[in-house]
């Protein structure tokens, strides 16, 4: 069951060895939602990454070391959550070039979306541009669409165009509820 | 950030050494949750357990073992995602008793729950009692009354009084997504 871990982007701490893809990013996403769960906005969580325990030992009584395991292929997207009474189901991606390649998103993760926004969530992806700290959230039948059109990666100006920017601040970091707002609350036009 | 595993009712397989507590009515539970996502009636996905990963070996360029890591306390609850348009989030438990201890569930899960109730979501523990093989959903508001009471657990009789009868059958195999329409959907009080 182990598989190949397939984020693009990584970059392997060499002092613990540890992943530390993503970091800024990811832990600015996840601060940006305990001040949203703080204020009670919304309930949006990480979801841990998936890993198959193959052993485990007991070094003590009250103590379960893991000492072997594997990354495991993520079966959903990485948050999700409650806004606004409505679930809310987004996968995080960022680059460091001007356009973000779909071979960085998996189909199952794709499919996952599609159905989520089928069921009446509030489904997107939302795509952190590293080269200009842009962010952009694009709504995942917006994001589908230009995958059949034959594309191969949605550029930066395409982001401008068909997603909603979000704001950078303090409290919180990155504002994309607000984006949010704006494309599913704002218009109330379905897609 | 290792933590004591506070699961009551863990058993561990002897054979390859890895916890398989609760395997059944999880596995069902899974399954039922696979089943109601082919039929499209529900998207609902167990999380991934969270481990705290401290070393990961790289014995080839494609494939990260983990080396050394420690199971982690959940920050939310076991299972959520979309049914009927409306988020969904719970808790699954199982006892041998002929009632469920409060002490084997979290403080932070009853929090969150708590705080899906407030933000319009459906939020309850599902309880397997294995002694008798019945399964019953309480609301997270009575579950959260039963607490202020000061009593210590639910018993299977006060289960049947304030929650609902969860059917078991083939396809899927538990169908709590009746009981959940008939605790949030037939009646339209809310709590």
């Amino acid at each position: 069951m182990a598989i190949k871990y397939p984020i693009p982007d990584i970059q392997v701490n060499k002092k613990s060895n540890v992943r530390t893809h993503g970091m800024l990013f990811e832990n600015s996403l996840n601060l940006s939602n305990e001040y949203y769960l703080m204020h009670n906005v919304a309930i949006i969580h990480k979801k841990p990454t998936p890993v198959q325990v193959v052993r485990v030992d007991y070094p003590s009584r009250t103590r379960a070391r893991i000492s072997e395991a594997y990354y495991k292929q993520p079966s959903t997207t990485d948050y999700n959550g409650i806004y606004r009474g409505k679930y809310i189901d987004y996968e995080a991606k960022e680059t460091v070039n001007l356009s973000f390649s779909f071979k960085h998103i998996f189909d199952h993760q794709l499919i996952h979306l599609k159905k989520v926004n089928e069921q009446g969530g509030m489904a997107f992806v939302i795509i952190y541009f590293k080269k200009v700290n842009e962010i952009y959230i694009i709504h995942i039948a917006d994001f589908l669409t230009l995958m059949q059109q034959g594309l191969k990666s949605v550029t930066i100006e395409k982001a401008k165009e068909i997603g909603k920017f979000v704001k950078q601040g303090y409290a919180p970091l990155i504002d994309y509820l607000k984006a949010v707002d704006e494309m599913f609350f704002d218009n109330s036009q379905s897609k």
